[in-house]
């Protein structure tokens, strides 16, 4: 009995990384590049992709935007005349809590694929689920706001581990806050040792430039990790 | 063939509710009254906990902490000398999202439920899965904090529309975000129309007497309803 259920979730695994394969050569074949955004909700995804887009040279973005209902970030993004499409997790029970490989794939025919470079998914509001599931990305970012604490890295572990990039956000509200940024570092670096992270925020402006620098190398094709 | 994928989706819900009556029962036998405490990651429920259960006078509080993994909420709630049960979701697949009602039914033997009055039931923080699911609570109660934004009542509806009461919290941040709380409660009452909010602020402590008034009143035994 133990054995035969191990396998039913090792099946379940397989299929989601299956569908992250075929999404991956699929954006292989188009160039594309593609980060995976991830974060609690309200910590910022949208504002920071605002700012990172408009000074993005030479770089052609697209967005998909992942949310439970609704089109409301993706009309901000749309602003931004680049291509955004929406892609809602509502149709399943009470509304998916997370984007996995099927449904990027669902979304696929509606992405102009072979006139971007970088493809940015944003994923649904939550520190969990989305951590477990590949999409197909080259890199996965996760945004965490100041005003959560600093001991999200302890309570949420696997959201921590699975991104390649930590932006820690609305470091304006320091000042106005109990927040010690050094623990929250050193319990982010006690989970996921030696991540790369960039303090900014989409208010003050800080550390807008190093994370659309970061952007704009994952974005180059000659770049073979980042 | 669809109606038989709609009868398994039906029979899943069942299960819950079924065990959430049969908590309820537990519950009423013990004359304990359960409120379920939900909200985003970092919100402040362990905060607004800590400011409002040192204040009521008469009722005998236990919490049920609901974390992926760890106790940090849970030993913070302890130092107040209220009896803390540790409800860990990170046995499933990466960690559960939600308590669900077989969660907390697991929890029963090892709450002390003749000696409390009033039990809060921490959940995991997320927007989405918790509202899907009944444990066997008289009210739910959602902490939204202000730095989350104006439109999270649009993006997440259901947890919105499935609580009697909202927390408003982080108030004292008000002349630091560009937060309008005209906007946030006009979209409030557009998706749930008529209930209740507090405005609250754990560090303040603006709101916490309305807060603590109105768990008192839950927790009467004589009330019927909230």
């Amino acid at each position: 009995m133990h054995r035969t259920r191990v396998k039913v979730v090792e099946g379940a695994l397989d299929a989601n990384n299956t569908l992250a394969a075929a999404n991956r050569a699929d954006f292989d074949r188009s160039g594309v590049r593609v980060v995976n955004l991830m974060s609690a909700p309200g910590a910022g995804k949208t504002a920071l992709l605002e700012c990172a887009i408009g000074g993005l040279d030479g770089v052609r973005v697209g967005v998909l935007e992942g949310d439970v209902q609704g089109s409301l970030d993706a009309d901000r993004l749309a602003a931004l005349h680049v291509p955004v499409t929406q892609l809602n997790t509502d149709s399943g029970f009470g509304g998916e809590c997370h984007l996995d490989a099927n449904m990027v794939r669902s979304a696929l025919p509606e992405l102009p694929l072979d006139d971007i470079d970088l493809l940015v998914i944003e994923n649904v509001g939550n520190l969990v689920c989305p951590a477990e599931f590949r999409v197909g990305e080259d890199a996965r970012i996760m945004v965490s706001s100041i005003t959560e604490g600093e001991e999200k890295p302890l309570k949420y572990p696997l959201m921590f581990r699975a991104c390649e990039l930590v932006l820690v956000n609305k470091v304006d509200l320091l000042p106005h806050l109990d927040f010690d940024l050094d623990k929250f570092l050193y319990n982010l670096e006690s989970v996921h040792p030696g991540v790369r992270h960039i303090l900014v925020s989409a208010k003050s402006g800080e550390g807008i430039d190093e994370w659309r620098d970061w952007l704009t190398r994952v974005a180059a094709p000659a770049e073979a990790s980042v």
